[in-house]
């Protein structure tokens, strides 16, 4: 067994890296912040006896030794960054719960044949460069690296700059790396675990994501002196495309989800009519036929609201992945070592996308998940408790060491 | 009659300072650019022979003496500060066709029995600082100094603090100024003259204004694990409050209008979904009783609306000024030079806001108005005509001139 007291303390000194303003973080990727969290972690891995390589993205791999040197390693791990407001486990727990397996191996005296990798991947969250899971992205080659390179954030900064600027651009061509198997430990970040009072998640399957960038152009007037007939106001198409979006998906009702998280209004002046609302729209299901058929209507349905009131609209896709079926043996590996630990399980679909599904498509691959409170994520109030922690670092820990072979 | 090029030569070398994106201005009130026009400006009027006087609020005051020790002044002029993404002529006409109403009195060898005043009135715009006519409000009693100084820009920046940091706080007491009359020259903003063919509108009234902000308080979660009926998407709520507004200035027609130009989502991240959307609802109507109606079918649709959906709601009133009408002789005077000179000219009702509705609050006051291309101001491609302009300002001259006694 792990050590929870100890893996609870590691989460509570990362937390105190880029505190957020409620409770939980904003240590978003690429600021200084994140540099720090990578700085602690990086020791924390050398204190644990691993040597640390960077690959040109950032991607940050702590490996220890395996006592079959032709052996591919084992990896486990997630991601450090947060979005603005936060919680303080999301991907942190994939991370520092790989840290802790790894000292509970060096407590334990445990020797693997395969070398054991505990990694921090580079933008998970996808909220200050589009898309998500960028890095993985770029190691699973779904992205060139110069692609990534040229991702914006608001401000108009660049992923690559900004990578350069914290010091992480590391000298390992991205990819390079060959797995025998990667596992990611991850709170659910949904409702059921906790409502069917399961302990662990074992995730079979992660569903699809689109995303599409939607700008609505209308034009720029005088809130007073124009007659409402004469008006195109881009910030009412958008309030309609916003009200079609939420009908799509209810419609594919009961796994469908859409939401449009990120919204810009130009020129945003109280008394100027909006010209320009540029938006980002995120579709979800298992079902790959449904995330087209939600792309579809929103498209028809945009431009024929756009059109009846003289606005003009275009579409970007920004992002997204295709629902995943995760390894049968890595799977299977999750949910054996649940049975044998005595923890309450059930096999899942997770609602969100991480690292795993991007590696998935170059190396056996698996998650594990616990459950959180509420089922409340990218929220600073996300909370999850000690034993829940626990149980998934534990659940982790198994799963690698019988992939890893002791 | 007026120097047309000479007022067009002056338009022109304005809009070099604070240069927009598309042929415009941002020259937001009290930044940088807005302290060198206020410069320019105040050159202009001392080389016209004039001298300035400044208030605590940063209005200014540009006198050319009258032959009467003991008549009280004639005011004429308007506002330099733009929209963000602003016209060239929306205020500034108003102020450089009253300087060039000055420089032409000069040339002529005019002398009046009441002092002549020029003047640029701080953010009028209400962009930056919300309200809308800050400095003339203050000057009118309508809000104290100490409030007017403590409204907040987007960053957090106060009114009094920026007034400070570009150098033009005063050293008269606001408000402290008696008028014999005062009159405004002002672009249409509307489409109404120029649709007509008339060269003048003699403004009679002004429509009142409502601005509420609202907030809507949801929760952040996670746009793809989050069940659809467990959200509380604020920026839905937004959505359907945004629809409910254009049906209320709908069912007013043909005289209400109503949009919000002011949009912000929190955190404003593509895959969390909204937990607070702040927006500012902008009602009008030359009718008050319409205005009330508005303002209470907003608050209480608005409420039924986030009742349903478990969202939080908030309103509060940021602005506002009741329909006005203007004082019968000075419109007398702006109808009857506008006659003289032998322009076509039409009564009619300002649908924007202007400094002159307060100050007609203190002072007999009336407003010329000379049409724009398409009805369009509050945008970059705002425009007007040579003609248009020296038409405009002729009036304005020739009414300054009757109610200032040659
Ligand atoms: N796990 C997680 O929140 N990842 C961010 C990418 C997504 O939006 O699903
Ligand atoms: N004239 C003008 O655009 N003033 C700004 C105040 C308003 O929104 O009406």
């Amino acid at each position: 067994r792990i050590n929870p007291d100890r893996l609870w303390d590691s989460l509570m000194e990362m937390a105190k890296i880029g505190p957020g303003v409620a409770g939980g973080n904003n240590r978003q990727t690429l600021t200084d912040a994140d540099a720090e969290g990578r700085a602690l972690f990086q020791k924390w891995c050398e204190d644990a006896g691993m040597t640390m390589g960077v690959d040109t993205m950032g991607n940050m791999f702590a490996t220890r030794a395996g006592e079959d040197p032709d052996a591919l390693p084992v990896y486990m791990g997630s991601h450090l960054d947060t979005q603005p407001t936060g919680g303080k486990y999301d991907g942190v727990l994939g991370v520092l719960g790989a840290l802790e397996a790894v000292r509970s191996m060096n407590d334990l005296g445990i020797k693997t044949k395969h070398p054991i990798v505990v990694t921090n991947w580079t933008n998970e969250e996808g909220t200050r460069f589009a898309p998500a899971m960028l890095a993985s992205g770029v190691f699973a080659g779904i992205h060139t690296q110069d692609w990534a390179y040229d991702r914006e954030d608001a401000e108009g900064k660049k992923f690559g700059d900004e990578l350069k600027r914290v010091g992480w651009v590391g000298d390992e061509e991205v990819g390079a790396r060959k797995m025998h198997a990667m596992f990611e430990l991850h709170i659910e970040q949904g409702p059921i675990l906790e409502a069917e009072g399961k302990d662990i998640g074992v995730v079979t399957h992660g569903q699809g994501l689109s995303w599409t960038q939607v700008t609505i152009t209308g034009k720029d007037a005088h809130t007073g002196s124009t007659p409402m007939p004469m008006r195109k106001n881009a910030g009412l198409g958008m309030a309609r495309v916003l009200e079609l979006v939420d009908e799509i998906a209810w419609s594919h009702k009961p796994h469908a989800v859409g939401a449009a998280g990120h919204i810009d209004i130009y020129p945003n002046s109280r008394n100027v009519i909006p010209g320009k609302a540029v938006f980002t729209v995120d579709f979800r299901s298992p079902d790959l036929s449904v995330i087209e058929d939600m792309e579809k209507r929103l498209r028809e349905g945009a431009k024929k609201i756009c059109d009846e009131m003289g606005l003009e609209v275009e579409f970007e896709k920004t992002g997204g992945f295709d629902p995943v079926t995760f390894d049968p043996t890595c799977v299977s590996a999750v949910r054996s070592a649940a049975e044998r630990l005595g923890y309450s399980h059930r096999d899942i679909i997770s609602g969100a996308g991480h690292d795993a599904c991007w590696i998935n498509a170059v190396a056996p691959t698996a998650m594990v998940m616990c459950p959180c409170v509420d089922g409340l994520s990218h929220n600073e109030a996300e909370d999850i408790s000690k034993d829940w922690a626990g149980a998934g670092a534990d659940v982790l820990f198994h799963a690698v060491l019988e992939a890893a072979e002791i």
